[in-house]
Parts: structure tokens; C-alpha cells; sequence
């Protein structure tokens, strides 16, 4: 009880009220869930300095007796402070306030996209920016792409240079629809731990994510279709929806914790949208992840109004916390969900292998994919399973996240010392990318032309969404190593923010 | 003049008029070029055995001088002969009756499409067919890929290796998205052999051909559109179209020189098609090739009609004749076309690799295969690269160019052995398929049934068509070495055709 009482007394609170907790994260309004509401709660003591880095977090069971709730549900609202990377545990000593979290940071708003489906054109900003990405002389700010040093996939490389070897020969042939069996095999063992319950049958091998979603899409709506979607989303999406002439409902979305639910409701009620497409963890680019409970109140809805889910759990290996995040499949097995991920953002974006899982939608998916690319390159689909089997997979997880930890770690706190002091920030508890609301009047087109002409490329906020909104944000991928190079780039960013601020 | 003469002796014909030459050849229309009529009247003495395998045919003088046509146009129409595999030059001898002609086997008919266009509609037989060709206890008949014995890829696999090994790093990020710079310059310096000039930035890297295909029909088609093809056409184009909801506008086409001009001008006058999709040589599955003369035309009729051509050319690189035939981009440049080719029919059906080149359509190509799968995978498309510039390939398609002919000559002679008598087979002069045109009463389908009982995968001739059509028809793939598991396989399934005949 001591830290508790010792916090609730610095704050001048007696009796906290749980629908007014102190509320430092703009216009987030109230948690809907008690975990979430301890959340809060202990986070924005974090925010106001009362608890400082490295000091002891309030323990489990005063926080239990304080909030009048179970051990079970204090157990959840650490769960998710670890996830956001808030609170750390350290074996047989409790919880503590995570080191990384010095800076003071307020987060970005929640969206408020216009209440309206949009018809999706696509700026040709986007492919150059994917242009940007394989040009060495620009500071790597500006895709997701995490570093090929950091990937460190000599090893996949070497199985790759065995498969081809090995099986060249037996492997030069067309693969089998699905895709490779030992990959599919790898990819439903893995999804076992999670709690994702799938059958190699029920996944199709991809071109990346990107195949994967524009697969699952074709699967499930038609021409003209709406779909909902996260705002901001990825701005890989949106040409995807406008390949497939669907149209986007974009949804407010909280930094922490995704998605609108009542705004969800809303357009499933007034049966606008024929799928939702959501990211399931450390969403690109806002970081925010759907805790298992909204999960499950969000697969509850679709289910009721019929309308299946697309989920992208891209950035789901690449948590922070102790626990991966379970995807809205593992949380919900009864709804019909199609599962979309890759592996370019854990070891080999080189490789271009993805895969989708739909129960539900398989021969249609097969349809597709056969209509689209007949089927996928199977030796690298060989060198993966094999490199999966190996085991290394798990130690080369471990690392990555750490060091994407760390480089989240590093530029916020080098944004916190060098931009504007109104920038918001978002605190993804995983994945490599940050989203910044910039103050009123900096714009963040200009700012991103600004930085190319100096060779630092960062993606403008306007390009993740279908509307006419984020000019003030930017989004910065933290996918390489920090050094000196990104430090220097950052704080040029912040200085070229500061000057706009005032021009 | 001596030989030509005693041909024309022994045929009964003094002064052969050019529009009503001896036509064994179904239903095929006269010819409507010169040096095509030559060309027929030549093979019909072949075919009537006037001419014997092994005989010297008449010289280009004295054909130039009977036909009273310069000599260039005698030249054009022996090289159409040696292409179709009729005839062929020994250095410094003249041109011989191919050994390979010595069965009679009748041309299919030119097909008879209705004269309108289609939704397609793709029945899941495709899709269990392209199952079967990974299925190694099946006689692959049915499939059209090339064994990878006789690709022997061992080459390039070292390749791949050698470059996992040097470029696995540097590489593991997502590919400019035309793709590798190095495959994309070999690809042009290789086209301007047969005349096509091409910019490695007209070329656009996709995920075999049939990502090419369907990246191309996306650039200048839109949803409901009509496309004129061949009839019958590559099955694995039908789900193409399905999946962009464009219509089918199928085209009567000849056996041995492609589409009706006829026919595809009226569709041209009439405004009813968006756009064309013919194969340039060795079409799939009839083997047709257009000759330049008619591709010449068939350009400036597109020209005229503002229609863009999309040319499938997969199977140009393996000519049995002397010369590769040009694709209508070389013949015609200044026509709007997008080529598309692949690598999975000569080296690597297992790497997916193949390529677009759209002078006037990258901007949209590129949009397109960016929503589709963002860039292809680095790494083998390094490896093929290197693998292109060692200089192997070049004598890899001689060898692979000859084991085709043989395998297609062994077919064509096990057929004639043992298919009922009116059976009618296609005669490519490159290529590895086999067109059957079976007697009145035989079902293709439940032949192709009755073969998958025994173990024998063959492709049933409706397949080919987004119509009902084809019933009478199955394409056999010679694309592995020819050995007495073939051999037995064909022979019976003639037997299975004879009962089917007799039943």
C-alpha cells in the first residue's frame, strides 16, 4: 500500500474518483475498462514525474485493495503498462518504472476522421518515398523498413545459399497453391503459442503483406465496397484500396489503444462498411495497440452485424512487454477473420514473404492468388521454414526487440530535447515507428521536403490517410541502429520544426 | 528449277494459280500474303508426302523464280517453313524436309469462337490442375512447365547461393520497385537482339508472368471492360480476367499463323474492345505463331483504332527454327504496347520471376504493382542477373531449344501411332504444347478423367475458353525429356481416345 498512498498523497488525491482519473493524453477521453481506467492511472503518474524512472511501481495487490477490483484485473492493467513499456518487471523484485520512459511527451490527439466513406486516390508521393527507401545517402527516417545490419540475416542467408544447393533442382518448379507445406507448417506452429489455432490448409503463402491484404480484401468485398480502417493508417493501404476500387471509412483511433469502438459501432449499424481492416498490435503509424478485451468487444460487434475483419499483425512479433499481443483471431476463433502478416519487418523484407490465414475464405484466396501471381518463388519460402525450424528465430526476435525498444527509447527523448515543446508524441509499446502531432501551424509536408533537400527522409502525416488531414504530423521510422547519423538527423528535424514554428 | 518442277509434275499442277493452292489443312482459310502462300504450298507437298523428310526442298531461286516474287520474299516464306519446323537449313547445302515431319497428322481446325464478348467465369479445375503439377506420381502431361532436369538450373541455384552468401545483406531490404537495376539492363540488352529497344526503366519486374499480365490488363483496362484474346487461350489468362472483371472477346485463330485479321478488325470497327492480349510467338495452347507481315498489320490496325496491345511473348526464346521471331514490339515500336515475358519457361519456374515493359504505361504499371505486392523479392532476381550475364544462358536455350523440338516430334509421331485417325494436332514451330483436336464424339474432359485415374495429368480442352467450347480438345505438355513413361502414357491415352471413339 505505502507507494500508493505515498503517489495518491504528492497528487493531493484522497479518494480518486475512476471515471475522472487525471487525464494528461489530450483528448483521450475516459477508459471505457476498470484495467484500463489503473492504467491511466498509474501512467499519468508517470507523466507528471510522480513516479520517476527506475523507482518501484505501486504492487500488484495494493493496487488490487486500492481500486476494489481482483488481482486478475491489476494483473491485466500492468500487463498493458508493460506492453506500452510504461512499467518493467524484474524477476522476484516487482515492477518498475521503465528507464526509457524520462521524457515528458504529450500524446498525439485521438483522430477525428470526417464521419464519411472516401473513394481513395493516391498521391505518387508514396512511391517515392518507397524510392527514398533504396537510396544509402538518405538518414533512413522515412519507410518502415528495419535495418539489413540489424536483421542480421546471414543466417536465413546461408539457408538460403543450402536450399539453394540442396533442393535447386527438386524446388525449380511451380509451388503448390498454398505455398510451401514446411513453411505453412512453421507459421501454424509458431501461431500456437499465441493461441491462434490454425491448420497449414488455412494459410496461403504471400508477396509480402501487401499481397496478403490486397488477397484478403478481394476476398471478402466487391468494387465500390466500404471498408473501415484505422486513421491514420499505413500508406501502403491505400493503394491497395484504390487498385480494388474500395472505399475507406477511416475511424478516430487513440494512440494507445486503437480504434474507435463506439464510431466502429456507429457505421456497423448503419451498415455502411463491408469489412474492417485493423492492425492488431503496435499499429503503423500510430503505435497503439487493441488490448484483448476491446478485442473481444470489437469481434463481438462484427460478429453480430456480419461483416468480417481483415486483421494486420505485421508488427506483432516486435512487443516490448514480456507477452506478444494476441491477435484478434486467437482472442475471437469464432469470428470470421482474415490474418495478414510477413516476415519483412523481423528478418528478411528482401525475401517478399508474407502469408494470410482465412479459415473461412481459403478457395477464394487461392482464386485470387492464382489470378494475381499463380503462386509464389519456392526456394525462399524453403530457406525460411528451414531457418524457422532451426530455432534461431526466437534468440534473433529477443535481440531485435530490444533494440528497437532502445531506438524508440532514443528519439523520443532526442525529439523531447530538439522539437517544439506542443509536439506530441505516440509511445508504441512495439514495432519501429513513431508518429508526431506537430504544433498548430508547422506544416508537415513542408517539413518533410525541408529535410529531404538536407538528405534525412521522414514520411509527411499527410500520406496516411485518404482524406485531407495530418498535414501537421509526421511519421519517423526508428528501424536502424541509433548513432550519431540518426541523432544529428533528428535534431536537424526538430531545429527545421522550431523554425517553422516561428516563420 | 528441276525440283520444284518435279514436285509440280507429280502433283498434276502446270500453272498453279496463288489463291486456290492445295489446302490440306482443315478449315483454314488461303493465306492472305505471298510469301505465306509459298510457304503452304510447300507444306502441303510435305504433307502429301511429295516431298519426303530428308529431301532437299527447292531452292529460294527457284521458288522466287516459279512464284515470280524477288527473293527476299522467298526467303521469308522458307524461314515462316523452318520456324513451323517444316523444313530446315544445312550450312552451305540448301534446305532439307525436316526429319521430324514424318507423320500426316492433320492441323486443327481455325477455331470458331461466338462472335461476342464474355464474362468469364473460371471453373476451381484450374486450380487443381496447377495442384497436380507438383503431384510427382503424375505423368505431367497436363501442366505446361518444364522439367527441372532438363532446366538444369544447378547454374543459377550456384548463382543464388554465391549471392546469399556476397549480397544477402546489402540486399535484404524491399527492391527498387521496377526491381534489380542489373536484371532489368540484361533483360533490354537481350530484347535488342530481336530489335526491341528498350530502357531498363520501361521494365518493370513482376512475379511471373502472369503478375505481368494482370499488372498490364490493370493499366489500361478498367472494371467490365472487353479484351480481345485468342481462342482458345492460356487457361491460367482466364482467372486473370475473372479477377479485374474485364470480358473476354474470344477470336477465331489459326493453328499456325494466330488470330483472324478479319475477325479483330470488325471488333476494332465495331468499338467494342479496350484492349488486345495476343501471344507474339508459340502460343499456348495452340502453338500458332504470328508472322511479322501479320503482325505489321494487326499493329497498324490497333494504331488506327487507338487499342493497346498486350503481347505475351513467354515462349519466344524457344524457336525451333533458325531465327527467334519478333515480338510486335520489335516490329512494330511506335505501336502502344506492353510486352510481357517471363523466365518460367526456359530456366526458373521456381524463382517467379518474369517482366513488363510499358514505354507508355510504367507511371500506372508501377501504381499498380505497388497495391498488388510493393517490389519483388531481391535476391533472385540478383542471382538471375549474374546468372544472365556469364553468358550460360545463350547455350542453356540452344540445348533446351533442341530437347523441345525432339520431345514435341517424339509426341506429335506417338500420337499418330496411337490416337484414332481423324485425330487433328497443332504443328509449333516452338514452344513445348501440344494442341488435340480429337474425332467427333470424344470428350476432352472425360478423357482427361478417365487419363487422371491411371495416373495421367493432361489438360482438358475446355479449359482453354471462358466459353463452352472445346469439348473435343486437350492440350498434352512436352515439356520433360521424352522416355518410355511418355511414350506409354501417350499411347495410352490414344487407347483411351479409341475406346471413347468406338464407345
Amino acid at each position: 500500500m505505502e507507494f500508493l498512498q505515498l503517489y495518491w498523497s504528492i497528487m493531493g488525491i484522497q479518494n480518486l474518483p475512476l471515471t475522472s482519473s487525471p487525464n494528461s493524453t489530450g483528448g483521450t477521453p475516459p477508459p471505457t475498462y476498470l484495467y484500463e481506467r489503473i492504467a491511466r492511472f498509474v501512467s499519468d503518474l508517470v507523466e507528471r514525474g510522480a513516479l520517476k524512472p527506475g523507482m518501484r511501481a505501486p504492487s500488484l495487490r495494493s493496487v488490487a485493495n486500492r481500486f476494489s477490483v481482483s488481482l486478475s484485473t491489476a494483473v491485466q492493467a500492468y500487463r498493458l503498462l508493460e506492453d506500452r513499456g510504461v512499467i518493467e518487471a524484474r524477476p522476484k523484485s516487482g515492477f518498475f518504472v521503465s528507464r526509457a520512459g524520462r521524457e515528458t511527451l504529450g500524446l498525439p490527439n485521438v483522430s477525428a476522421p470526417a464521419a464519411k466513406p472516401a473513394r481513395v486516390t493516391v498521391s505518387s508521393g508514396i512511391i517515392s518515398l518507397m524510392q527514398h527507401a533504396s537510396d544509402d545517402s538518405l538518414v533512413p527516417l522515412g519507410c518502415a523498413i528495419p535495418s539489413a545490419d540489424l536483421l542480421a540475416a546471414g543466417r536465413l542467408d546461408r539457408f538460403l545459399a543450402r536450399a539453394a544447393r540442396v533442393k535447386g533442382t527438386r524446388y525449380n518448379t511451380y509451388s503448390p497453391a498454398h505455398g510451401d507445406p514446411d513453411l505453412r507448417q512453421e507459421i501454424c506452429r509458431r501461431a500456437t503459442r499465441w493461441g491462434q489455432a490454425l491448420a497449414p490448409d488455412e494459410v496461403l503463402i504471400t508477396c509480402g503483406c501487401t499481397e496478403a491484404l490486397s488477397i484478403a480484401l478481394s476476398a471478402v468485398t466487391r468494387r465500390g465496397d466500404v471498408v473501415a480502417i484505422e486513421s491514420p493508417t499505413y500508406f501502403g493501404l491505400l493503394p491497395v484500396l484504390e487498385n480494388l476500387d474500395l472505399q475507406a471509412f477511416e475511424l478516430p483511433t487513440d494512440p494507445q489503444h486503437g480504434v474507435s469502438i463506439e464510431a466502429l459501432e456507429a457505421v456497423l449499424k448503419h451498415g455502411t462498411v463491408s469489412a474492417c481492416l485493423l492492425s492488431s498490435s503496435f499499429n503503423n503509424p500510430l503505435g497503439c495497440t487493441v488490448p484483448e478485451e476491446r478485442k473481444r468487444v470489437i469481434a463481438a460487434l462484427l460478429d453480430r452485424h456480419g461483416v468480417p475483419l481483415i486483421e494486420d499483425d505485421i508488427y506483432g512479433d516486435i512487443h516490448f512487454g514480456a507477452d506478444r499481443p494476441s491477435p484478434f483471431m486467437a482472442v475471437s476463433p469464432e469470428t470470421d477473420i482474415i490474418y495478414c502478416s510477413s516476415f519483412s519487418k523481423t528478418v528478411a523484407p528482401g525475401y517478399r514473404i508474407g502469408w494470410l490465414a482465412a479459415p473461412r475464405h481459403m478457395k477464394k484466396a487461392l482464386e485470387v492468388k492464382f489470378a494475381v501471381s499463380l503462386c509464389g518463388p519456392a526456394l525462399t519460402q524453403a530457406a525460411l521454414a528451414d531457418f524457422l525450424s532451426s530455432g534461431g528465430y526466437d534468440g534473433h526476435l529477443r535481440r531485435i526487440r530490444r533494440v528497437f525498444a532502445e531506438n524508440i527509447a532514443h528519439m523520443r527523448q532526442t525529439i523531447a530535447e530538439s522539437f517544439p515543446e506542443a509536439t506530441r508524441v505516440s509511445r508504441p509499446a512495439g514495432g519501429f515507428v513513431l508518429w508526431l502531432e506537430l504544433p498548430d501551424g508547422i506544416d508537415g509536408r513542408r517539413l518533410a521536403e525541408a529535410a529531404l533537400e538536407e538528405g534525412i527522409c521522414v514520411a509527411p502525416g499527410d500520406a496516411f490517410t485518404s482524406g485531407d488531414r495530418y498535414r501537421n504530423c509526421i511519421r519517423l521510422s526508428c528501424g536502424h541502429v541509433w548513432d550519431d547519423r540518426l541523432d544529428r538527423a533528428v535534431r536537424r528535424l526538430g531545429a527545421l520544426a522550431e523554425q517553422a514554428a516561428t516563420a
